[in-house]
């Protein structure tokens, strides 16, 4: 009979020295002897990469992306080789296998590859004759050969392809958190682990500023319905579960609070207010590469208007650039900025059911005289955009006015 | 029409660090520039093998060879990479290519694997591309698509193989010296870089402490009969070139001196002189792992006799045990060492045409009062094993009667 699998993913910092190596083998190891299979995915060891960046700087400041994944597939390979050792050295049978060697088979597009196909048969028989299975995370190949990488992400990307390719029960991804919080424990310090998150409120409290884990990666998981189970590769623990649908008597309307403060505000004063004036700002500003995010322009009465949006703080002085161009093309008045904002928001699967969040948001807001410039909802979250100064403050009362802090 | 190729290997001290990198760089593209297809196999950068060595020992003492070898070849993988991006910096097409992407095919014996086939079509179809082709040395892979490393010298054996399946016109190995000498420079101030030597002379010359080549990759290049050129990668200048036949008018009978002070002797005395002792005596020691070299025993008047051999420094300790124990076995006396030895030789293919060359050399060394405990003959050389202390001197005194500070 088939054992079930567990699919294990073990980020750099977990795996940064031999001590961290040898207490992950110890961890594997339990799990292995607790009659299931391990797959165990590992990112390169702590500065490996960061090592080998600085050495291409050295070289040249263009390196081509083919051999950029030559060099940085060496990271994860280090990585599997010695943690095969350090499981073997405390007897037990394991085998490392490159992304290569297993056949993660990706598309052509180097340093940001996306996986198209998993080959099981070596996983399978390497498990079969007894080895807990080591893979290469972030790295693939070709149907050329050509060793590509997958981006940022993108070890979590391969333990999740795994999971869905073996059909493993749930894919385990090992940080140096505890799991998912309520809000940011350094901001709020009576944030507490999240015991069950949805995949939807997870990848939107991942593109609200929670960094645990890349969208990309929940996607897929979500897509294929793998549970992943977020958690400490520093304690025994149980982190944070996410899950297509959490259990029904929780019934928890904000699951958390979130905080972003690298984005920044541009505003274009007095704006013609006519038909097709927007598409043609935003689509100027696509091309020059800058990722817009939350725009907002209000109802005029006049015949013009102001228009605001958010870009990613590092491209700011970039997107001013175009956003002049364009202003003076479409005979626009001003363009202002401003670094020191930040965007809040909560997040919950139960505000499709709920309705008066956002106001209850708002009100908060307000009592605590933190001024909103910007708001946007989805459907299972509300962001304003507020000054940074007051962004601490405001997570801190939202985080209490919807009862976080209790155990649900 | 097809281009000539040549295949230029570049050690670990010529790719140290970014800065040599470009220096290498530079040097291919001038060999491509001159309408030739050039293939270059580098060595892991400086230090690297020794910093992976490092981690290693920090998990384990017994590391699984497999393993080594996914680890190992992770060296010269970062090698091709960064090279193939200085290249590119310069202006010119370039591309890296692993054992396992070239089709290196080795037989299963990691860490010292032997190649078995090399398939050409992939750098062939780079090449006509108008790339230079970066190899990855040291590594190739098995049937199995498992990874393999070569031993030792191992990225020479990658160059000298790639040529002889590419049909290059020469095999050019760059290293930190000028090339092969007359005798060790550090010794003798008026040793000389010898233009042209043969493979026997090669051979015999690495075997006895010249320490430029394994005679792994000299053996191969002789059995394919294709020429190596040993030379600077930090001058421009020409080094040596080792090839099947030196040209006539050189008529060297002696082509240099070396050295070898890494040795210890070993006698075990009064040994039973009866049919069968020495095999004994040499199959024991065998099994213990002790590489035996010279061996003397001289013909015995009485009925004991006494037996010397001398064994590498390193395993000294070992090998006096395992002698102890198989001299007590046979009935044999006393165990005696000597760690202050050093093995001094002449080389040169022109003995086989001469002679009195041994003679020539015992009357030199007794001339300078240089006591001469054992010697051995081939058909090239002869060795005599003295005191270490002496050894510097009888290297001077050798080269300079055999004239080889003279330009031939």
């Amino acid at each position: 009979m088939e054992k079930d699998i567990v699919v294990q993913k073990f980020g750099g910092s977990s795996v940064a020295n031999p001590e961290r190596m040898k207490v992950v083998a110890d961890r594997v190891i339990s799990y292995k002897n607790h009659r299931q299979d391990v797959v165990v995915v590992v990112s390169a060891m702590g500065d490996t990469t960061d090592e080998l960046i600085e050495l291409v700087g050295q070289i040249t400041d263009d390196p081509p992306k083919r051999e950029m994944d030559m060099l940085m597939s060496t990271g994860e390979q280090i990585s599997i080789a010695v943690l095969a050792m350090a499981i073997r050295t405390q007897g037990h049978a394991a085998i490392s296998l490159t992304g290569a060697q297993v056949g993660i088979r990706t598309d052509k597009a180097h340093t940001r590859a996306r996986i198209q196909r998993i080959e099981t048969r070596r996983i399978k028989k390497a498990l079969a004759a007894g080895n807990i299975v080591i893979v290469a995370g972030f790295q693939g190949v070709t149907y050329d050969d050509e060793i590509t990488t997958l981006g940022r992400g993108g070890s979590d990307l391969t333990a999740v392809a795994l999971a869905k390719a073996l059909g493993a029960k749930v894919c385990e991804i090992y940080t140096d958190v505890e799991g998912i919080y309520t809000t940011d424990p350094r901001i709020e310090r009576s944030a507490r682990k999240i015991k069950q998150i949805t995949f939807d409120e997870m990848l939107e409290m991942a593109a609200l500023g929670a960094q645990v884990m890349q969208p990309r990666s929940i996607e897929v998981a979500r897509r294929y319905n793998i549970p992943l189970h977020v958690r400490s590769s520093f304690s025994k623990e149980e982190g944070t579960m996410i899950v297509k649908e959490t259990e029904k008597m929780e019934e928890v309307v904000v699951r958390g609070v979130t905080c972003n403060k690298n984005e920044a505000k541009i505003t274009i004063c007095s704006v013609p207010d006519k038909p097709g004036v927007a598409a043609k700002i935003f689509t100027e500003i696509s091309k020059s590469g800058v990722n817009v995010d939350t725009i907002v322009q209000n109802v005029s009465h006049t015949r013009q208007t102001d228009i605001s949006f958010t870009v990613p703080r590092g491209m700011l002085n970039q997107a001013i650039k175009s956003t002049n161009a364009i202003a003076k093309k479409i005979g626009g008045g001003e363009v202002l900025h401003d670094k020191n904002i930040a965007r809040i928001s909560i997040v919950g699967a139960g505000m499709r059911s709920h309705h008066g969040i956002a106001a209850k948001m708002f009100q908060v807001l307000a009592e605590n005289k933190v001024n909103i410039e910007m708001i946007t909802t989805s459907e299972i979250s509300v962001s304003c955009i507020i000054n940074q100064s007051q962004a601490d403050q405001a997570v801190k009362a939202l985080h209490k006015k919807f009862a976080l802090d209790k155990v649900a």
